[in-house]
């Protein structure tokens, strides 16, 4: 049974599927500005300090929680479709997270498309990554994390770093990754009632940004993991609400990551929409999420 | 010479308009996600923690900088013609201006009109404050604050409470305030050219919201206090930039509080757009400013 609070999320995205059906043409500059309205589901973490910074040339907002181990990182890539979305909107998410850990958070504004495609989004990772690791911090103390493309970017950016034969980090975070980008997860049919913003269509206008019309690449492992090789990886948790349309990507990121030796976490909440998380301080279905997240990070 | 850095709040407000003409049926929400970007002019202010609160019924976003008095508070009413403009998009310039105080800021989430015409804006202002004082905070430790149309809320709210017979704020301190409802200010023709966001169609819609058709309510002096009496007054600061078409609302403001003897500063910083102070971390002309009222206020 979910709570009222956590209503919150699908009412919002109720209104912004309406807003955009009632305006068709909208352009990217008002995408942009409407899908930085999810910082608005989030309440303020208490005593977390913020600055913004550049970062191995991408431009940052880091989250300190007051007493922090400013040693370890959480390397925040938000979500948007790899097109909108941005620090403003995933402050406070990332916040929240890095409190629960103990940790500092980097929200990385990477390149975002159409205006940068696949693969500016990683090419930004990797920069702030190696800064990161030359300013002194260690791979095993740094951790991706991101939602939905993000969350995304968060899987595959590790992948990459693989590729480029770095030290790889401590562990994986994916809220809600979007990951499948030939769209057919079983999910997007069966709860296509239940969620209120995900709909084909929509990633379908994210995917011809991000990779324009070339079939071939929705099965670009660096694009959909579900078709990458995990055999060394670390640690990985992902979660999901049982209500949204791309919960099958994470189910099934997670059996291919468990199939080849990952140590992967799965935890599907019942009843919640898409980047469930950014309830956090107004709804306990994200604020134990987010302990059992924490519990998890401190038992690896 | 305004630095490069400045041109950053142009730039938004170009961008802005381009956008508003583009799509002159634009609805209330997609304006509200568009001004919400004003906070993309200010940098993270270090060190300052922030708190969701409820206080007199309001929605509010408590500003904490770190070592602060927290019994010395900014009551911040937010810009945005009443209508648009958040605690989102105010957050972090009401941080910066603590911060260099050295107390903390509530940004008030007062209800926005047209849903909430006057003088609703005003009710909240009162609830809160009445809150602040039942909570022991002294009223010569409060000082009002707000840009825009909050900077009217700020100037209004306090003679809201010298009317309800409330003990008077310690001080008030409005950036660009947007007064004269008559819009009869010479700066909205002389600095028709080099303002990059406000016209007398914009602030004609935003009268509509707030009052009305009704004519004689543009002379209320709760609406426009260029018509109120200003004898028993609590010391003022006023600021705005020097290019822009509210300019003469500023100036008008300083003419008549100096007049009926209150302790008025007016600070105009040539070729700054309207409510410079966003331009916080990112801009000197707004850190300058911000020093420059920190200085006053510990004069007080």
């Amino acid at each position: 049974m979910q709570t009222k609070q956590a209503d919150f999320l699908r009412e919002l995205y109720k209104e912004w599927s309406d807003r955009m059906a009632a305006n068709p043409n909208m352009t990217l500059a008002d995408m942009r500005s409407l899908f930085d309205e999810w910082e608005k589901a989030t309440l303020e973490p208490e005593d977390v300090t913020y600055k913004t910074d550049t970062i191995g040339g991408v431009n940052t907002v880091w989250a300190y929680p007051v007493g922090c181990n400013k040693s370890k990182v959480l390397l925040y890539t938000h979500g948007g479709g790899f097109a909108v979305g941005s620090s403003s909107s995933h402050r406070k998410v990332a916040g929240h997270v890095a409190k629960a850990l103990g940790v500092s958070a980097l929200v990385i504004d990477y390149r975002r498309s159409p205006e940068y495609p696949f693969p500016a989004q990683l090419e930004d990772a990797v920069a702030v990554y190696k800064a990161l690791l030359q300013s002194g911090i260690k791979a095993k103390d740094i951790s991706t994390i991101g939602d939905s493309a993000g969350g995304n970017l968060a899987v595959t950016s590790v992948l990459k770093f693989r590729e480029l034969g770095l030290e790889l980090p401590g562990c994986v975070i994916a809220f809600s990754p979007w990951l499948n980008m030939e769209l057919t997860g079983s999910t997007l049919k069966t709860n296509a009632e239940t969620d209120a913003l995900i709909t084909p269509e929509i990633l379908q206008g994210m995917i011809g940004m991000f990779i324009g019309e070339d079939d071939s690449k929705t099965r670009h492992p660096l694009v959909n993991p579900l078709y990458a090789d995990f055999k060394v990886y670390p640690p990985l948790y992902i979660n999901a609400g049982g209500a949204e349309a791309l919960l099958d990507d994470s189910v099934r990121l997670h059996e291919r990551a468990k199939e080849m030796g990952v140590q992967s976490t799965l935890s599907v909440v019942d009843g919640m929409q898409h980047v469930f998380p950014f309830l956090a301080g107004r709804a306990k279905e994200a604020d134990e999420e987010i302990k059992r997240i924490a519990d998890w990070y401190q038992a690896l």
